[in-house]
């Protein structure tokens, strides 16, 4: 059986991304791709790594026929999404891959993004997609939100162990260091390689990320009250990978425990021997997660460091995933190539 | 129907290529690694990015029962190929990867390898593994030796031009710019990050490269008279990708549609419209060459550029490739991941 | 002594490189700095790696007093530069970084830039800023023209060979290599980090970068006949430094001699011993050129690399030295600083 | 008055860099230079950086007459350096960059670097070498310790934050991002490009890092009463430049202007207005440390992030500033070179 798809926004990294790991996918066959500026192109003309695929030419999403689609990808900035989203068929199952359709609530939504959500409704109805909390609900789902990339590495850090109770929920600092692939195919200063190569800085410290309107979300939600963590990221000169460690106050070999136990059936995420800690390059290009887990000097702190590629597992591998559940195919299809290492 | 695998000398970056790309083949499966001096330990444990993968544990070579095994690849150094194989089962298929068996002539192999070779006989009966111009051969073969990884991005450039007669064959010039996972996971100073990072330099300059002695062998063949070219390697500040850029004497558009003609049916080799030049970012990861060539604004003078990927299309990828159509798989078996990028 | 200076176009790189040199002159004072964009924002706010330093304001052209000052450095881009250059004093010394005043030839520079030149006068006026090679008229000069980096680099390998007639003068390719910084700060897709990094590409190939006008009008120069040579530049993963490999016909000693010869004298350019090659990180930010020459193994051709970096010895560093000469200073004062390794 | 120094250890990158740093230093001048491994060789050879220097060749340590020589950088290993300290002459003064002179008590030097201390006298009086904390002991002292690069930017973060009371001292937590020149120059696996490069993950987690010696004794000394901080260092896909991002509980406002007080003065550290946070690239190749301070969203909480170059204010740019002091010469004489970027 053969799923239908069309990506919508397919001329930036994620839209990319998923290109390429729809390439290898068992059931999934690409019938559309949009990109508005980029319309008449060729995909290998926006993509050259791309050429050796039989693809459709970028169209404008007007022109898009969705009588024959099964599934939309959408790959769009946020805001333009929810508009865009709006307008779709309502019988089209979609995977948003903006950060229009994660936060549950208006308000949170326009205390992180500056604005009044403009599609409510959807706002509602979307499903939160971290695929290994919300399976039964993203089978279930016409519209999945994709998770901040972020906002991804934390969680699989820390919701068992908020879960279990086994952390102080008032000790949580995650540090977080991010490949710039995240911050998209923009033109900004900060983002050419004369300028990030080389160095490394903080952005957005102190609590102003918008990824933690996620994490004040969820870990309320798994507390049963409210929960605040400290979130600083940092850039770092390498393209892909976030590594998120994670400081909190407990047993670490309880913590560990808890976090085997949590995902000890799950494909995807890999808790490392107790000691061992992760690194980005383990799972570049992958949609695996490795977590680590250690003791600090200092009795009753741990230490809880988790790595994903931002670009698979963080968005668009994490989208096929949720898509594979909606569509009634297996979990894991397409998403089984091992990471890239060197 | 299912191929039984063994990988020896695991422990590298080729091997552990070959483990990467094997992961979701169809039809092979790893029942052997060896690794002698990390003899005993998991896979996860020499390179965690493999983590996630069911695999034996690294042996020594002799604890190998190669009675179940199919087809061996054998990843190990030169000099130490030539003494491993001339021990295996002279019924096991085998796959080298090393420069042991490139050479047909033992007096080239003393002269550019330092020493004479200890298994003549094999050297004689090994099949050159660049695959889509020893098809047939590489059917029939028993040992099939993996090429250079820099020889065949050369030869993906030249061997058409050079059957067809299109350009001078004295006035040939290979510039070319080399990823450092080519030199292998070896302990030397110019290898590490601080000395390699941010910077470039021009090595083995002159004539001195080892990889020229398969560019003699196989062009003086092609063109039935010796053929001398001009190589100068130069390493980049980048783990993966080979980009040969190729002057030549001749008729650029000539050029242009000989090429394009000689690899029209190639899955893996893919001509770029004339006056577009391919980058290494474009095959990262990958099986496919990117080949581009445009004309100079000097008369009767033309460029040709080819990127690859050394640790796949020029080495494991290129091997399993050369696997597959001794083993009477699927030639593209495995092999068509798309590259990743960014 | 002090000599005051300003710096038109303050908010680049080669304006804030000439900062940096600057900022340890003995006899340099800067005394106004340019940006319009930038116009009244703090230097270090635009570059906060020059916080330390007590600088004046970035301000509008318009609003400089140039009675005060000694020599402009006009680091903006070209065709900007011309028209601005045009109305400065009579009596301010300039050295211009663009490419406006390279070529002598209005024809030449139409050809190269696609428009004609708005200041013809000032064109033929202007001297050719290589610094060793044109010290006296440089002395004496009100308006240098830097070089380009890549014609710097070239011409300090080919100039005493063409000049001493020890080489084919129809027989001549550079194959260049350059770090991003060459393309100056500007938001392109191609120079982001995640585009750029990890992978390498040939650029304006075939004869078509500008930097062959300078190439011709000054090899044709020295040798008294016109002189075409292939110009390959390729773009690579590192932010500062050149290398252009050259491939010449010619006696590989005899040229070897006469660079060796050529060069005894001069401060800043350093032959290497017969048969060594020069690596851009060893003249990482500073004034240096390192140039190597080796035997190719086919008899009577030769390979000589150049290397510098393009912010400081192919730019500003330039710059400053002719600065230096027109004001009457050390030829050498500021640019002592060792390279930055690693 | 020209100062004569002798640099015993000169072929790894501290060595190296106190040439470069020496090169335009206007008092010292370099008389010996040692390198076991590499007695005899030039010190172009090991480092063609410095190639147009007039450097005396490399020699073992028993051939340098000290007669003459009023300083010695020992930058040797650990242990090694006590080894080699107790047999130089008790009138000459030295300045160690090694770790062995950098804890006061004997018990602790055995805790963290595992065996016993070798010259118990020796380390009783060497002066701990943070210059700005320590600026009368080391103008008056014979041995100076330098601090860990690590060390150093975790205590400029934090000492006048301690000693002025306005943090909880028992809630710190260090997280470092630090470049791979901090490891030097060996041959071990990790340092590797392939392996390093576009990718990061924590080492010596969990309270292991040798420098938490160094933290516990200066923090302790400072709050006169035990201090034990938390310490997570990084490794970065970059050569140099450590990052320190530190959490602590204390009001953020208080914080900033307890730093900038402390550092009002100081010619090398640079706090930043409130709310700006530095990065890595601004202090590159440079004496200067940039410190930031930022309010976190949880009431009560503050981030401060210090960064500066580990080779140069982390290691041998504070060694010469420490080397001035004893000499009697300018603090900051050789040292105010500005950062280089790109």
């Amino acid at each position: 059986m053969t799923h239908k798809i069309a990506i919508l926004g397919a001329s930036g990294y994620t839209g990319a991304e998923l290109v390429r790991l729809i390439a290898t996918h068992p059931s999934m066959e690409i019938v559309a791709l949009t990109g508005d500026r980029k319309a008449g192109m060729a995909m290998a003309e926006v993509f050259p790594f791309l050429r050796h695929l039989d693809l459709p030419t970028l169209c404008k999403i007007e022109e898009v026929d969705f009588s024959g689609v099964d599934l939309a990808f959408c790959a769009l900035p946020h805001a333009t999404s929810q508009a865009v989203i709006s307008k779709l068929p309502r019988d089209l199952k979609v995977v948003d891959l903006s950060a229009d359709f994660r936060l549950r609530d208006p308000a949170e939504y326009q205390k992180w993004y500056g604005k009044p959500h403009s599609a409510v409704e959807l706002q509602k109805e979307a499903v939160y997609g971290l695929t290994e909390f919300y399976r039964d609900e993203i089978r279930a789902a016409r519209l999945v939100a994709g998770t901040g990339c972020n906002a991804a590495t934390g969680q699989y850090a820390l919701r068992p162990l908020i879960a279990a109770g086994v952390i102080d929920l008032d000790q949580i600092t995650i540090d977080l260091k991010a490949g710039v692939s995240g911050a998209g195919r923009s033109l900004k200063e900060n983002l050419l390689h004369a300028e990030l190569s080389e160095g490394t800085h903080a952005y957005a410290a102190g609590g102003k990320h918008r990824h933690l309107g996620e994490f004040d979300q969820e870990f309320s939600k798994v507390a049963g009250r409210p929960v605040l963590v400290q979130f600083t990221p940092h850039l770092l000169p390498m393209n892909r990978g976030i590594l998120a460690t994670v400081y909190v106050h407990g047993d670490a070999e309880e913590i560990h425990a808890t976090l085997a136990a949590a995902y000890e059936r799950e494909t995807f995420l890999e808790v490392l021997p107790f000691g061992a800690l992760p690194s980005t390059r383990d799972v570049r290009g992958s949609n695996f997660v490795h977590i680590g887990v250690t003791a600090d000097r200092i009795p009753g702190r741990a230490i809880v460091v988790a790595a994903l590629d931002n670009l698979a597992k963080g968005s668009s591998g994490q989208a096929i995933q949720n898509a594979n559940l909606m569509l009634g195919a297996e979990e894991t299809a397409g998403l089984m190539l091992a990471p890239v290492f060197p």
